[in-house]
């Protein structure tokens, strides 16, 4: 808890000094987590529970397993990535909740499925017991199952924009969830697949939590059609965040609190995970995610958002290299 | 066995009187199946097999396990379908190819799922050990969730076409596979929620099983965009097809052989399904089934396609009617 994580950031940064004096302390978890764009969360929040997927009786308890997991208390990092992102790039952040939606639910399904006994085997997820505890495993994997067509059928049927934009945006997504997304690196994790070494490690990483974070930023791009150096910079921002996630990820399981995390720390050890604790220990993880919050900073300074606009997106880097949880 | 559902069929029919005399014999299931459109299973067979998700070292186990069971001997009723409803609305089948594989790999997902320990617990399927008893439960799921999401990456990706067309196609399919869909059904059958009576059952299967083999000619329609008189006709055809094709698959899992079906027979009974042999006996069932493929027949010829274009569509419709396995 005590690396002094700043010292190296204050080695390496100097294009943001204001970050670097107010947004890496000693030791970026060891305190309150920066400001969260709750407004966003809460815009969210509404329209998820507004969500109904069926009013056939015969389905009501599918449906209600799904929204119990779809609606157990987060922070909504993904759908608000969305939503900040439109805000960044012009556009009115309600104007791409259909996506955010979809984009959370397909969060949710992978939460369900990968916490199956099958698989990571937890009993709490979010701070309730796991879907499967809660309906039964066959329910589990249906609920999964239909929160993933749920998310396409939403998102085809519901975002307005120019169809080929949709398209662009509905692909993207599928790709990001795939073999070479968010599938992908789930089998490579539970079957122990990723090469020796720290390359391994990250592109597992990329693959398992990377893709959709950053999908949560690209598909907006696609969305709203802008192009040029903007894109790319974001593009960047977007690779990155979704590093930055999950190293703090793997530093949080192994010093965050049960409670804070809804499910018992240290899993990542338990299950012999492959995490950037395990390859590099826990002080080179703290530097590499304070690099890596910087590197984020950077590429999202130079993305031509104004300062205004880029704000929400700056809020939540800080906020996910100082969460708790 | 026994059972005269040529009588039943030659009272009430009249409109296909060559169909009467030369498809339906005194019982269907007892003789070899009508002649199949080999031509475009071969064209689908090739295309599945070419098929790759990743060239990644890490996934390829993942992809080795959707392999296993996407290439597993089948006739693939779905993907034909739909080669063969491009052709009666005047497309190339080829040119639907990219929907027919996104739609045999969802049925495959389904097959995967459907078979796991926490759901019907089946070893067999399509003649070899299902996903879960070859790779392990955990890859099984993984290959279920990664072939959904190939399938609508594959799709959204690569099937041309206007993109509000393949918007609405890839919208359809997403719905046909969720709660209203073969997720709802197959909650509403493990769960047994669907209602008492025949209305219960022929709605469980409708969702279950009606809507995927429905879609496989929606689908088309929405990408040819075609309209009017001869779209609701095809629609009708579409939707009376998914039931006799359940129909009779609930007669065979009773009638039929081990080694025809590839897995062992009177499943559903041992599962204490409902299935329309449950539900009427198996006399009714084969006269529900010789009606069906009645209108499902009168369907097809209202439909509008000339007697040519339509020939594949009405071969389709009497080998699910007649077929053994």
């Amino acid at each position: 808890m005590g690396v002094a994580v700043s010292e190296q950031s204050g080695a390496r940064g100097g294009g943001e000094e204001r970050l670097d004096e107010q947004h890496l302390p000693q030791d970026p978890h060891a305190r309150s987590p920066d400001p969260y764009p709750d407004h966003l969360r809460l815009e969210v929040e509404e329209y998820l529970e507004a969500l109904r997927f069926s009013d056939e009786p015969m389905t009501a308890g599918l449906e209600e397993a799904m929204r119990y997991s779809l609606l157990a208390p987060g922070k909504r990092v993904r759908p608000v990535l969305a939503l900040a992102t439109a805000r960044a790039v012009g556009l009115a952040p309600r104007s791409v909740l259909p996506l955010a939606g979809a984009i959370e639910m397909i969060h949710t399904y992978s939460l369900i499925h990968d916490d199956l006994p099958a698989m990571d085997d937890d009993d709490l997820r979010r701070g309730r017991p796991t879907c499967h505890v809660a309906y039964g495993q066959d329910v589990a994997i249906l609920a999964g199952d239909g929160l993933y067509a749920e998310a396409f059928h939403h998102l085809l049927s519901r975002q307005e924009s120019e169809p080929e934009r949709v398209l662009a945006a509905a692909a993207e997504l599928a790709g990001a969830t795939g073999v070479s997304g968010m599938v992908g690196g789930q089998y490579a994790d539970v079957r122990e697949q990723a090469p020796a070494g720290p390359a391994g490690v990250r592109r597992l990483h990329e693959l398992k939590t990377g893709r959709l974070v950053g999908a949560s930023i690209v598909c907006v791009l696609l969305l709203a059609a802008v192009d040029g150096p903007a894109t790319m910079a974001l593009r960047r921002f977007a690779a990155e965040l979704g590093v930055l996630f999950q190293i703090v990820d793997d530093i949080l399981d192994v010093i965050g609190t049960d409670q804070a995390l809804g499910k018992p720390r240290g899993s990542d050890e338990r299950h012999g995970k492959r995490t950037y604790v395990s390859e590099f220990g826990i002080d080179r993880a703290k530097e590499l995610a304070a690099e890596s919050h910087r590197t984020a900073r950077e590429a999202l300074a130079q993305g031509g958002p104004p300062a205004t606009a880029r704000a929400e997106l700056e809020q939540l880097t800080d906020f996910i290299y100082t969460r708790t949880s």
